[in-house]
């Protein structure tokens, strides 16, 4: 009943918008369809919070409806801690999670924290009470082999085959995200239960009963120019093992099994689910080397497959550090990490994972936006793609949302992409052609705002990877810059390994917040430009010089 | 030639005095009476710089030339990487200096990006172009021993006697500290030139020539209530033991060698000068040994004098870890560190180290800021008593500055006295009774902006040592508020152990500068307030409701 999700509608309980906005999103977070565990408080990824305990929910809710239009709320790890005053420009809400003095930033420490009420897990969206249910990771991955395809093949994936394992969570969304790019899919999974969860939804297409039908399968839909999404019951390696030996490569390798984590995330090799269940109960120890072992041999066939021609790539599951760290296969890191190769170009433009949601709850507000998109921006194939397919694939959780990579590559004006849209829609919110306010945020995941050297800022090539000045200067620009709510987050569910950032805008229709939208929706994707072009990166240079971005000593 | 100091008087070089104030600080840093080594652009500390390099110096030289009032620069680690629009009543400057995502944040990757020209150490008030010399240490010296009078003895130290040893950059403010207070210090130094030299700076008073002829002279000036500085040429431990053997237990006992650095900053027992320089250089495994022995006698010694009725703590040197890490000897933790027992009740009230430069260099400006302090706060003794010593005592180094310990403490109309000040010496420029403009700013260890678990925010009432939520929601809201200059800083000379923030607001005499005045010395005292609050200090909670400060949690 505290967690009912987001009052909908045009009638609002705060000050004005940007109150009602941070309190919708917060109860958006808690949406039971969106939430993975409401009654906890706990939005995704098993930890990530939106509020430190239900005092401190509760406190945050009659706050906000207090809240002045000239006034901060101040929220330290999921509490509300103070209330001061600023000026109509400043945000609403400023919020810090989860960050720790780095020596003191452990597991260990923060669970004593944690333990004791002092500190809660953020995550990236969780906390900064902008999470969106799974259209988020569904545009990603689209937009990932969106960007494979462009640098390696012809720009769609058509006749391609992209193999991968796991359908869980976030998983789930590869062989939608395939089809959606032209492709041929190919997902080992181990559970039957999921295939077939996944092809309900409309997420995968078929289940293939052996390792064998399935390739056979892929192969035929790939000559036919066939988009097929095909799920197999097996171990990963199985497959793997299998394309070795039939001399089987695929266009596209990748991984999504929860591989970091390898008792609960990660099946052995040489049992059933339920046996390997049961081990997992009875025998952790074991269960735990022979789950290694089977990493091991995954790597190496990813390895093997990627020497024969295959483009293979990481997806943030930790695979490679767990088998170099833990078994000494060093060469575990041969294996490029998806976001060096292909999400880092869209970042040198200031191209990322841009998203908004319609307060109202309406879904035809966002069917609006969509035409935003496509009326902006129509020579962005790949864009429009994504939003004809979106509306017919993607199920609204909570607030009706969408996703879509916006960069700055700016207009005649010197106005961004983001900008343009964001001030485009405000103007629709003031003539009533959207029934409320739009709040315009983003993934923690952008260009500007993160350092986390295991995925987003892995390999930079000034060796930068490491370094956390690049997000809080992004949270200090979008503060500046007078965004509704600005965040910063450490740890986001890998304590002392990522620092990033978050911020959003609501579109009343106002003046304001159309003075607002084009300062933010130009520092946010300029820091991108900026930290890319002071690593070196040409891609970012030459949209420096495009967009007119200022970056004093970026040769 | 590059690192001449800061010009002074009314003629300026950039767009407005905003960005002319960074311009001047920033050389201010690197005047050759200011810093320790120009020529590296070293500001203090040994490694803290106002610039990456000198390319960079001449870059942000350049960009503040430039720089209308609606854009903001920004410095990542001392480069300035981006110029970017925001508005008038945004900082003008923003700098993030040394952060380094957590597991990767250690001295050895530092120096790996430090040597790649790629981050650069910036410690406080070097790289956020804020240092004022040594006045600042004397008068957080000063403001120390004032408060252990107030919370041990009868509010000042007349007939008391302070011990202590080392009498080095930091640590020779220490007799004239305590004579400020009315005092008797006697402070053991191994170098004789030192004490000389701090006698002819007016540091120091006397120098005694053996222990017991200064033991005696300390007995006879306390017992006449007679305010003196007692160097001694000997090795703190001997000073401490011979004191135990004669059953002579000072009133206060601290310590301000330089213990944190076993080889360069700590001198063995047994060893002229001479001899241990030269032990230095030839075998320097045995000079640590000898060192960390001493040092263990040393801390033996204050625990037993400590045991025998002395208010004993220690005051950052990191003589404790020392020790306690590197020899096995936890008791070294039975002595207190000066944060928690002094500063942090001053904390509690949002009070801290509040400073203020004059553009112009000229002294006279300074003069009458300090008539405007006794004025607003005539009933604050220890302000009063130190801004007449200060101006008997005080050198100015570069241009002219002052010091002084203000707080929230809410008026009438809900003015801090932070904001009382600012406005007043704004309304002085304006009426030209002041000749240029006073940037007013603060040390990093100040009480809302630090997060140090070995200094600042040791042993926290809720065990929050190490949250580093708190700094950077006060630079969020220093940035929200409108501070010209804003920065968040980790490292600060201990990589990994210390996360702070400062801000700059230039006193112009406008509208404007009244309006940021107004709200910045609101939120930043406001946040020491709220985050002792939140860790549940009374003090604390007095100071909100006596101030009118929400804290919506706190009970
Ligand atoms: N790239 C990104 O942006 C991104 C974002 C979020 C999460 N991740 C990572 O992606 C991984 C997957 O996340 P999830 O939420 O889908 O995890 P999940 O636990 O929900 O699903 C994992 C799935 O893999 C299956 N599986 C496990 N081991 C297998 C094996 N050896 N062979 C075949 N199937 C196997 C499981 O049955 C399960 O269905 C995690 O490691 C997560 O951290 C990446
Ligand atoms: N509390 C604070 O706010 C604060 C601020 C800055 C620095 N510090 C710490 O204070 C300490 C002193 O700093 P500093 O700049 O004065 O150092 P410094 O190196 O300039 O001076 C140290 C002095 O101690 C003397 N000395 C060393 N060992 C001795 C011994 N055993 N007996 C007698 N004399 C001895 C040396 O001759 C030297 O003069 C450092 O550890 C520093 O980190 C504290």
């Amino acid at each position: 009943e505290e967690y009912r999700g987001a009052s909908t509608g045009t009638d609002i309980e705060c000050e004005g918008w940007r109150q009602e906005a941070a309190l919708r999103l917060l109860n958006n977070n808690l949406d039971p369809e969106v939430a993975e565990r409401p009654e906890d408080l706990v939005v995704y990824g098993g930890v990530g919070r939106a509020a430190r305990n239900w005092d401190a929910y509760e406190t945050i809710v009659e706050e906000l409806r207090d809240l002045p239009d000239d006034e901060t709320l101040v929220v330290q790890s999921g509490k509300p801690v103070g209330r001061l005053r600023t000026h109509e420009r400043s945000p609403r809400v400023l919020i810090a999670n989860t960050n720790l003095v780095s020596k003191w930033d452990t597991w260990e420490h923060f669970r004593e924290l944690e333990a004791a009420g002092e500190m809660m897990m953020g995550n990236y969206t969780a906390g900064s009470w902008g999470y969106i249910g799974s259209q988020g990771v569904l545009q990603g991955t689209y937009e990932t082999l969106a960007s494979v395809a462009r640098e390696r093949f012809d720009g769609d994936l058509h006749g391609r085959t992209v193999v991968t394992a796991g359908l869980g969570g976030m998983g789930g969304n590869q062989p939608l995200a395939t089809t959606m790019n032209g492709g041929v899919c190919v997902v080992a999974e181990v559970s039957e239960a999921r295939i077939d969860r996944r092809i309900d939804e409309g997420y995968c297409d078929e289940r293939a009963d052996s390792v064998s039908e399935a390739l056979d399968r892929a192969r035929e839909a790939a000559e036919a120019g066939e988009a097929v999404g095909i799920g197999v019951p097996t171990n990963a390696v199985t497959l793997l093992e299998t394309m070795l030996e039939r001399g089987f490569v695929p266009d596209v390798l990748t991984d999504m099994t929860a591989a970091h984590d390898e008792i609960t995330g990660y099946y052995p090799s040489g049992y059933t689910v339920e046996e390997a269940d049961e081990l997992r109960e009875d025998d952790p120890e074991t269960y735990l080397e022979e789950s290694l072992d089977t990493m091991e041999r995954h790597v190496e066939a990813m390895l093997d497959l990627q020497d024969a021609g295959a483009v293979a790539f990481t997806y943030g599951n930790g695979i490679r550090g767990q088998v170099a760290d833990r078994r000494g296969f060093e060469e575990a890191h041969d294996l490029p990490g998806f976001a060096p190769e292909y999400v880092r170009p869209l970042f040198c433009e200031g191209r990322g994972p841009f998203r908004w949601i319609a307060l109202s709850g309406d879904p035809e507000d966002i069917y609006r936006t969509d035409e935003v998109v496509t009326d902006l921006f129509p020579d962005d194939e790949s864009l429009t793609r994504w939003i004809d397919l979106a509306q017919d694939h993607v199920r609204f959780q909570g607030l009706p949302a969408r996703v879509c990579w916006l960069g700055y590559q700016a207009d005649e004006s010197g106005l961004s992409e983001r900008a343009r849209f964001a001030l485009r829609v405000n103007d629709l919110v003031r003539e009533g052609e959207i029934s409320a306010p739009v709040v315009v945020t983003r993934d923690q995941l952008d260009g500007g705002s993160i350092a986390n050297p295991n995925e987003a800022t892995e390999a930079m090539k000034d060796g930068t990877d490491a370094v956390a000045d690049w997000p809080i200067l992004n949270a200090l620009l979008n503060c500046a810059a007078g965004a509704d709510i600005v965040s910063v987050h450490s740890s986001a569910g890998a304590v002392g390994e990522v620092t990033s950032t978050n911020n959003h805008v609501v579109l009343d229709g106002s003046e304001l917040a159309a003075e607002k939208a084009k300062r933010v929706f130009d520092v946010d994707p300029a820091s991108a430009v900026m930290r890319h072009a002071d690593a070196g990166y040409d891609d970012a240079l030459a949209e420096a010089a495009r967009s007119d971005i200022p970056v004093p000593m970026a040769e």
